[in-house]
């Protein structure tokens, strides 16, 4: 089982966080629509309750305060942690001891300007993700799914969990819903990242989906309350997604989804991406395999292959699978010859075996001696065979 | 289709070759079980003529001597010519124009002493080899095959076929089957090279499917006339459709499979090797997802995968699966935040649109004038919409 998270109260961490960082950090949230590095780099340079003096003074460089044009006259923080708060949700700040500073690393070293960590993330739910991403997958994979990829993202997120990793995806139909789903059906932890705010459902048909995993996981978002969501928003709120699983594995896609884009930005992260393989007869698995075929993407068709890379090293390891054992497992190829040429129905003589089996009398005495030792032979009144219960070849 | 291949009559190809050559490369392959590497070595020295009566003497290194001692005393070589001629074969040598010099190159530096290059080749047909194994593949895969593989190696085989590629494969049942049966139901060229003698059917209920191979393609096997398979046999028999084959590709394989053992050979003999991926809960698709992980194979998931490996470098390069286009292709992120925060159902003034899109004043100008040049938004009496006909996000 996963490892128990502590329970946190609802409503913002006030007891440990200032309540003007806070308060900072909701309106910049609003403010400025992520990812945006400037933003990021002047919250760095100034801490959170000055960089919003700043942009509210309009003290910030251009291209922030373009960036904030439409939204920084008018501070809604307030509203949004009572909003916030209304719906079950805290907001979650990198001043909080449960932020995931180590996860969110990767975007200091990210090639693109638009990975960008979150300013702060309104949270629902007891988990902690610092706690939970630590050992982690995020499963994504294509809405219109197959019977196969929901199966599958059941299956292995339900494995996974049980063996302590954190499931998380983005609540959407198919892959997203079937690996909460699984997830919770074992008792498992999971979070879901949202592309809208922390009081709307999205899908609104995953309302009692939403309810289950802020019940005993975690729903997070970077957008404030009110928030709907938008094409960019799902592409953006991915980049979280991606950051926050230790590896991602991909389970369906077809040859154009939404899920390259978080498999772009796992490996733009040095996350490493893994990806389902299907029938190649279906549309949903062409992504997947492209994904392999490009060398983007690891093959995976175990859980115990993803809990190789996202468990802990060296102790998850993965064996690869075993076949059934055969009595004539480890013979020499000369041996092997000379029991390819022993009769099932029938018993020959030392003479015609060797013949049969191209082996001269040394090696053939050698070979049916050990055939015998390992009841791969029988001798009976000069004559060789199989013993009967063995078929042929 | 494929290239025309020249028709050649049963029997000997006593026209070009000489008949002590011919008889002594069948006493040859007789004597000695292949593959053997101090014989191929000794008819490289000698000449097959006097290397043959080398054995007949006992002149040869010990080790030979010990592999050729219970069959160089009798000489069956002319009854041979006689049983594969009644049985509609000839012998194809290396001294025969027709002989595939070129893919047997690869057994002199393969690192493996049970790499040996056959002595000679019993065939039937009217195809040459050398010809079609210059742009063909070899087919493997499980004889326990689902019908997932049957149709994956029958439709990959005949879509390859039609496109003037040879498919080599083994007779068996399973995924050999398929291939050949998929191959000749577009009129393709197909090879079988089998693990017993030429005038021998294994297995039996496949004597229909190899006369119509040799009617139109070719059956090759290096065993004399009368020779049963058997499992050391299939082994052997295996490396040279790994070597005939430009490359190999796995359709479904066991996680034991003797399909690992042609993988090995074909790798060992650098030729390139493909596997087809199936569904993770397929039991028979375990192998090929195996060689994938390993690195040992590369994924395949359309024919035009294979063909990019196999066909003539340059002219058949694989373009990547193509979805369909969307209208917001292309889009800059912040244009297309102004798209998503357009109202489907409604009409809103500019800056209400600025403010859900997080877009400044000049910026959402520029973007609403690029969708509507796009026929992606639509303006009316001051207020910006989507059109009608598109579907929110």
């Amino acid at each position: 089982m996963s490892a128990p998270v502590p329970a946190v109260r609802p409503g913002t961490d006030a007891g440990t966080v200032p309540e003007e960082v806070l308060r900072a950090r909701a309106y910049l949230l609003r403010c400025v629509e992520p990812p945006n590095r400037h933003l990021v780099a002047l919250v760095d340079r100034y801490g959170p309750v000055e960089a919003a003096d700043r942009l509210r003074r309009g003290a910030v460089p251009d291209e922030l305060l373009r960036a904030a044009a439409a939204r920084r006259g008018t501070d809604r923080s307030g509203a949004d942690l009572e909003a916030a708060a209304a719906a079950g949700a805290r907001l979650l700040v990198p001043e909080d001891p449960g932020w995931p500073s180590w996860p969110f690393r990767s975007f200091a070293e990210a090639p693109r300007a638009d990975l960008a960590p979150p300013i702060a993330l309104w949270a629902r739910g007891p988990g902690e993700i610092a706690t939970l991403a630590d050992r982690s997958v995020t499963v994504v994979g294509s809405r219109a799914a197959t019977p196969y990829g929901l199966n599958v993202a059941a299956d292995f997120s339900a494995t996974l969990a049980r063996r302590g990793v954190a499931v998380l995806s983005g609540a959407a139909f198919g892959i997203d819903a079937a690996a909460h789903r699984g997830t919770l059906a074992v008792d498992g932890a999971t979070v879901a990242v949202l592309a809208c705010g922390p009081d709307r459902v999205y899908p609104a048909a995953h309302t009692g989906l939403l309810e289950r995993i802020a019940a005993t996981g975690l729903v997070l978002t970077e957008y404030p309350p009110g928030t709907i969501p938008g094409r960019l928003r799902f592409l953006v709120r991915n980049r979280l997604l991606a950051a926050l699983g230790v590896g991602t594995l991909v389970v369906e896609a077809g040859a154009r989804s939404g899920t390259k884009r978080t498999a772009a930005d796992a490996t733009a992260l040095g996350r490493p991406l893994m990806a389902v393989p299907g029938p190649v007869t279906s549309g949903m698995s062409v992504g997947c395999h492209e994904l392999v075929r490009s060398h983007q993407a690891g093959l995976v068709g175990r859980p115990e292959d993803v809990l190789e890379v996202v468990g802990r090293l060296g102790v998850d390891l993965a064996l690869p699978p075993q076949g059934e054992s055969r009595p004539t497992d480890g013979l020499y190829p000369r041996v092997l010859a000379v029991h390819d040429a022993l009769p099932a129905r029938a018993a020959w003589p030392p003479g015609r075996i060797g013949e049969a089996a191209g082996v001269g009398p040394d090696e053939l005495r050698a070979a049916l001696t050990e055939l015998e030792d390992r009841g791969l032979a029988e001798y009976h009144q000069g004559l060789w065979q199989r013993p009967a219960r063995r078929a042929g070849p």
